[in-house]
């Protein structure tokens, strides 16, 4: 399997306690780095767990509550500051394009690299990144300020050329690149292996989903159906139902209540109120509706799985 | 002595590193709590080294600089989702109120307790919050954008009520503050005592002047004379010095050389390039001018001496 895994950077929620920084996910797919979200000392949990920040291409931020996007600006000034020269492509609400210019003319600065801004407005489901081997889009969440999730999936994941074929034939690099992309084969004898005959069916696409924040909403189910992972935020337990639909969130029950629904192979909650120092009765909650839920933990790396 | 003393929350420059965030200072004068820039990650200091933020009535930023500034709107958020209720006094450059609004604006929030913006403007020296027993006055810093310094002093230090006096005569606790601001005393026989008999003078006014981001500038000596202690920034060693002065920043050398011209009792160096991993050649480089020099490290807390 190719790469495919997620760092979560910031597991807590709109005050950062002393084990968990505001919202941020690191997703490694097949070694390309992805950045959901960037709160506030983003840049600091990079140098924390030692990654190499300067190869990320692309950030998403989900809504403009400042959980979400505060520890964006500082990473603009230090990508500038390190040199770098590749384009940085952000996908996020349109307002935040000004607030970023402000904040480079207040302080005298033109970024020395390409900044690409893509406003996030669609109220559909929308591939907004289409690279060879995996795709974004983004989806509607339903919060007090316009907020969209993602989905990070796998695309055109080839057919593999078989071994024993391999071990006969000897194939070349580029043979066994042409053979995955679907041609047949014609050995020097002139036989001709016919493609289906020589390949397996290739790895089915994984795929990763994020929900942050939201509260409880049915709607969202389409698009997030049987993904391999799904993190959802879990803000409260059912304790503070109230509270928690008030405030757009939702709880540990209404979390795996959807994945549930949705039918995904694992879950992650997180976006934890600070009132918990312990996840335990968040997960537990969430345990009783969808057993395979895991907690946000800052600097937790799992892969995603088939 | 009453409380006096200065707080390090973050002592690097422009790019956090492991060990050093971004410049921000806290300084306790006589219980009251004053914040001196606010980079990334401040909120999450005051966690770590147990600060009662809450308490601060009064923030002051020197410039707009990313690392000297972009952790103040995640707390402004902290303060009102904390249910702040006392009017927060912010000294600041005029642009950032801009910059706040915008911020508040997307986000969809209203702070619910008062924020009184003071902009600063002033190119001379002046003050800006005057208090009973202490006040703070800003200055002009050269460097690539509007900067300035503060200085915080104590004010009004009372005469003391000599103990032979006090066992002798045994003043109430009101006849003793009469007598502290000035009054005689007049004992039950009738007797008079003079003022300047039974009180000795008050002990001098400390000051704390902070000083960054600057180029190496003279000018400001007169307004930093004599202070008991000083925070000048030393971003770079004399083998920088080009760079440095390119950068509107100081050498280490240079910033004890403003110390030792204004004749401070006691310099602070910081705000250090992440290139240097130990400060040392860097106070080595200052107490070669001015001996009585410490490097500023994140979590490091000292009294302000007379």
């Amino acid at each position: 399997l190719k790469s495919f895994s997620l760092t979560i950077l910031g597991s807590g929620s709109a005050t950062p306690t002393k084990l968990r920084n505001p919202s941020s996910q690191l997703v490694n797919i097949h070694d390309n780095l992805l950045l959901i979200d960037c709160g506030e000392g983003t840049q600091m949990q990079f140098r924390k767990y030692n990654i190499k920040c300067n190869r990320i291409n692309h950030i998403f931020i989900s809504h403009l509550h400042g959980d979400h996007y505060l520890g964006l600006m500082g990473l603009l000034f230090t990508f500038h500051l390190y040199g770098r020269k590749n384009t940085l492509n952000l996908y996020a609400p349109e307002q935040l394009a000004d607030i970023i210019e402000k904040q480079l003319y207040v302080s005298d600065s033109q970024l020395i690299y390409p900044l690409k801004f893509h406003p996030l407005q669609s109220d559909k489901i929308v591939e907004i990144l289409r690279a060879t081997s995996y795709s974004v889009s983004s989806f509607p969440l339903k919060h007090s300020i316009p907020t969209w999730g993602f989905i990070v999936k796998e695309i055109n994941n080839k057919p593999k050329v078989k071994k024993s074929f391999i071990e006969k034939e000897k194939p070349s690099i580029k043979e066994k690149i042409d053979i995955s992309n679907g041609a047949d084969f014609i050995n020097s004898e002139g036989i001709v292996f016919k493609n289906e005959e020589i390949t397996l069916p290739p790895v089915p696409c994984r795929s990763y989903a994020y929900c942050s924040d939201t509260m409880f909403d049915e709607s969202i189910i389409p698009f997030i159906q049987n993904v391999n992972t799904l993190y959802h935020e879990a803000t409260f337990t059912e304790e503070l139902k109230e509270v928690s639909a008030q405030k757009n969130h939702s709880t540990a029950l209404e979390a795996a209540t959807i994945a549930a629904k949705a039918n995904v192979k694992q879950l992650i909650i997180g976006h934890f109120s600070a009132r918990y120092e312990d996840p335990l009765p968040l997960i537990k909650e969430a345990k009783s509706v969808f057993e395979n839920t895991i907690a946000a933990e800052d600097g937790l790396s799992i892969d995603i799985l088939l």
